[in-house]
């Protein structure tokens, strides 16, 4: 399992300090769609450049036009990019490609997918590295968790590994341990923290 | 009718450059989602300094964290900024209702969604001010065109006013005329010619 800092709400230079804090007990560093959206691939460049042997993942959500945002991605330092598991085929598809070329990875974000299942079955086929099961910020205060869709995809998926999202604090990583994800993606719960060191420790020690 | 103009894969100078050329014929100004993918909110920034009168729309195309991003588009001088119509209902109303603290606007861009009616209704009294049809990039070259689902939304919806996007030219625009949607999106059809200004006069003057 691989621990997976998310840094949205903040700029470089605070990522660039949290990550010098960190960097021992994490495995891979997300730039955030909403650290995107305020300094485009900037904070990709600064973090590779400071911190060659990170995989940094551009969680850029794509949509539409996938071979062409994640070529970007790729050039600007990135090791894995996120697609939209809602987006076309095409899209998904198209952006698996470019990853292939490069030799680099794509991670699939399952948020809003209705049926996860048959999706993620979908999905797999096509060639994606990781499906990732993701409670959307803006739903998790509705009590959600990822749990069970976690289950669902670990089950379904033949080549994919799994990742899962969304508010993962201790206590919920606990209970996500048995179903082995590759990946676990947690903000807040350690960068709220005030030693966030020894957040991000704990949950890797728990791993 | 208004004209929007879609700037996807540029850079900020060139950006500005064609602007300065067509800003008479166009109305509304799009940041687009790979022009933000790599410089971030800078782009709407420069654009709303040199361009104060023209409406900047920031295809954030926002999945997830509504309300803070579409305040960070905002802040930096975007008057509209774009939510996937796939996004989770608590996305959308959480975006809607920055806007209407901001006094400013939301358009939904329903790539990708499987029912439109169904989706169109439902956004529909959520207050979204725009409901956009969009083709995505990668399909268009599968031959679809967004004009049946811009009637059916047309029909359906009782205060949102409709706009249609994806791979619109010339002869593209005049078959979606008689439906009369409130914006019109056009990149490539633009951008893509020598005489920028002589092509979007000629599709503002069809309008």
């Amino acid at each position: 399992m691989r621990l997976q800092l998310a840094l949205d709400f903040i700029d470089i230079e605070g990522a660039l300090h949290i990550l010098r804090d960190v960097k021992e007990v994490i495995d891979i560093v997300e730039v955030g769609t909403p650290f995107i959206v305020r300094f485009g691939l900037k904070p990709v460049i600064e973090i590779k450049k400071e911190f060659p042997d990170l995989t940094v993942l551009a969680d850029l959500k794509i949509m539409d036009a996938g071979a062409h945002e994640a070529q970007m991605a790729y050039d600007a330092g990135a090791d894995i990019v996120t697609v939209l598991g809602v987006a076309d085929d095409a899209t998904i598809k198209g952006t698996i490609e470019v990853a292939k070329k490069e030799n680099k990875e794509v991670l699939i974000d399952m948020i809003a997918v209705k049926d996860i299942e048959t999706r993620a079955i979908e999905i797999d086929a096509m060639g994606a590295d990781y499906i990732c099961v993701h409670t959307a910020f803006d739903v998790q205060d509705q009590g959600l968790n990822p749990l069970e869709e976690l289950e669902l995809v670990g089950k379904v998926v033949k080549n994919a590994k799994t990742a899962v999202a969304g508010g993962i604090k201790t206590e919920t990583l606990k209970k996500i341990i048995p179903f082995s994800p590759a990946i676990v993606v947690c903000g807040g719960g350690i960068t709220s923290k005030k030693d966030k060191y020894a957040a991000a420790k704990e949950m890797k020690d728990l791993m």
